[in-house]
């Protein structure tokens, strides 16, 4: 009988007081606000906080990852924030409302910094980000994070950059963001600096870490220990590109390692076929995507790296008007292989890197991307699609 | 020095006209409104209707197809028209201004018909279409035709299956289209019954036929004579999933033919490397897009076809609210390939349909697919996309 326990299903507690009969009816038992004390692998028992024992078979680690919180003076006033999870969210959005807060001071400019940059705006709160490197999202090209740095312009995000964080201080009624470049006040301060993974139940138990610091696994998410897997953010996954373990925590990924896993549990045999590192984020109106690796990953895999920005604007499929695009491929000189791709675009990014993913996947080549068969009707885009121009674009270069 | 020359041409008079100096810088003769008389391979000569001669080194057949033009008495009376080419749409929409005309009898249930359909209505036109068969776009399955059919309706389409023209008349001041199922009144009657290659200079020449009636060509596009290339509508092209040279006449592939050759002749090595059979169009308010092949196609080819329709809604990427979309896998029950997709939605259909057509060119398996790594974000989709959900569902069935 399955049995789920623990802090990570903590935001599941109301859906599952609306709808207990779906979670009754399958024979699942839940256990919320409960925490693992111990794990006795060799009788294959956990122990809870409260003093319960629960008896496996298999065990699934499942914990996540938790939001970096600098360890900087004040980082624990009311006020400041990390988003990592739903109750982070919430957490905010009620700081925001119940102090009526005017001025947000974001840290950091990856794309959870952004999505919050963007939710404050949306408020009509004064937002500044404040980042210690020069430019947005730094994964994509210069070409591509100046659209993002005019995007932030636009809308009216103050992006400081040169800029790291030193303490946190009461400044009048709000907060005072101290730096090693002047000070910033604000009503809310909320750090975006990425996430490390939750593995202390793992490390406690014994099980082998991968060098990315997350848990190794193999393709059947199984652990150094047969029974015991692991899935999701705080798990490692293969990279079909840089063919080694890497630590991307995604979404999409971990839905797709917890169902393997649930199949193979269930007693059908089953791989995770590893990611292509594929990523995409909404900002104001601009639709960011990328997928496999960057110059610098790229060479540090032994290939031999090339890359070529290309421009276009196309039809948008509602026929609504023409759009922007501005695409990066990466290739590798001595095989031809696409390595990787970034796109930034008001609409179409993510369906074109959606099918470079695709492409990825199964090692395709530039001369055959530049030459792929679309669906090509006059309503939807040209003969050529942005895809095969960037593809014919960077071949001519290598 | 390159001479273009021919019929095929025609419709650029006018740009020709327009930018002579882009056609003057390039170096290149042009001859239009110029019929090839007769060829002399053996010396590399083309003699023209109006007398003259012109050497070749290499020449390059692109004549297109004609339209399929129903031998019933009456077809060539005024106000009878095919669509092919620009020259043809102008003349219809001439035809329809110039007498006012009210009510449009269209031929046929391909997707060149349904457009003209869309056409017609968009000038709220009375519009009936007149089918021998029962289904529009028959290629695509009954799940997914049902929602071609309301969409007919929903825009007062008339749609009359089981019927087959045999007579054009005079009625009163219009025409009458009469029929094996009465008769139907218009100002307009357009037929839309499909396009048969344009080979009789190559069939001059001697040069090999296809069994599919176009002309036979290898994959630098070279036909039966070394020196002569066929491009285009006119000639076969690889279909990489039926292993067969096959007839799809589509602009997308006759430009990228058409740039393969002109690598060649300028002494770059480049092969086509075919099609999957992707196309699309606009009907009113749906995408409708496919790719690969349906069951009977695999039947013939010999695989063990399997099929599955998945219906779904997902966020638009503008997110102004969610679509539908229907759609439809066929894949092999022996290899667990992907054979064909058939996709149709509000929004969406073409942009899953080439990445379907991606993983068709690399033969990859349902197992692949329904893991792919997509670029996942909530404001565009969710963690799992349709095409996940397809594939998954229909490798459940295999």
């Amino acid at each position: 009988m399955p049995y789920y326990i623990g802090d990570v299903i903590r935001q599941s507690e109301e859906l599952v007081a609306r709808t207990p009969e779906k979670f009754g009816e399958s024979g699942i038992t839940i256990s919320l606000n409960t925490t693992v004390e111990s794990v006795d692998y060799d009788k294959g028992l956990l122990k809870t906080a409260a003093g319960e024992t629960i008896g496996y078979d298999h065990l699934v680690i499942a914990t996540g990852t938790n939001a970096i919180r600098p360890d900087i003076p004040g980082i624990d006033r009311d006020g400041v924030f990390v988003l990592k999870n739903l109750t982070d969210g919430i957490a905010v959005k009620k700081w925001v409302e119940d102090n009526h807060c005017r001025r947000a001071v974001v840290v950091g400019a990856g794309f959870v910094a952004m999505e919050l940059a963007e939710a404050f705006r949306t408020r009509d709160m004064d937002t500044t980000v404040v980042y210690r490197g020069t430019r947005p999202i730094k994964r994509w090209d210069k070409a591509l994070t100046d659209i993002v740095t005019e995007e932030l312009e636009k809308n009216g995000v103050i992006f400081v950059t040169g800029t790291s964080p030193r303490a946190v201080e009461e400044s009048g009624d709000g907060l005072r963001l101290v730096t090693d470049n002047g000070d910033f006040d604000a009503d809310v301060i909320v750090f975006g600096l990425g996430v490390k993974p939750e593995t202390s139940i793992a490390r406690d138990i014994g099980l082998e870490m991968g060098t990315s610091g997350a848990i190794k696994v193999n393709f059947s998410q199984r652990t150094s220990r047969e029974e015991i897997f692991a899935v999701g953010d705080c798990a490692e996954a293969f990279h079909r590109i840089r063919r080694e373990w890497v630590h991307i925590p995604l979404g999409d990924t971990a839905n797709k390692q917890g169902r393997i896993v649930g199949c193979i549990i269930g007693g059908a045999p089953r791989v995770f076929q590893g990611v292509v590192g594929a990523q995409s984020f909404k900002f104001f109106g601009l639709e960011i995507a990328a997928t496999g690796i960057d110059e610098a990953e790229a060479v540090a895999c032994g290939y031999h790296p090339e890359s070529h920005v290309t421009k276009g604007t196309f039809r948008t499929p509602s026929m609504q008007g023409r759009a922007r695009m501005s695409i990066k491929l990466t290739a590798d000189r001595a095989t031809g292989r696409l390595l990787g791709a970034q796109a930034v675009s008001n609409i179409g990014a993510v369906g074109r890197i959606n099918i470079l993913s695709a492409c990825l996947w199964s090692e395709m080549t530039l001369d055959q991307i530049g030459y792929l068969d679309f669906a090509y009707s006059p309503p939807f885009g040209g003969a050529w699609d942005i895809v095969h121009r960037a593809a014919q674009g960077l071949q001519r270069k290598l």
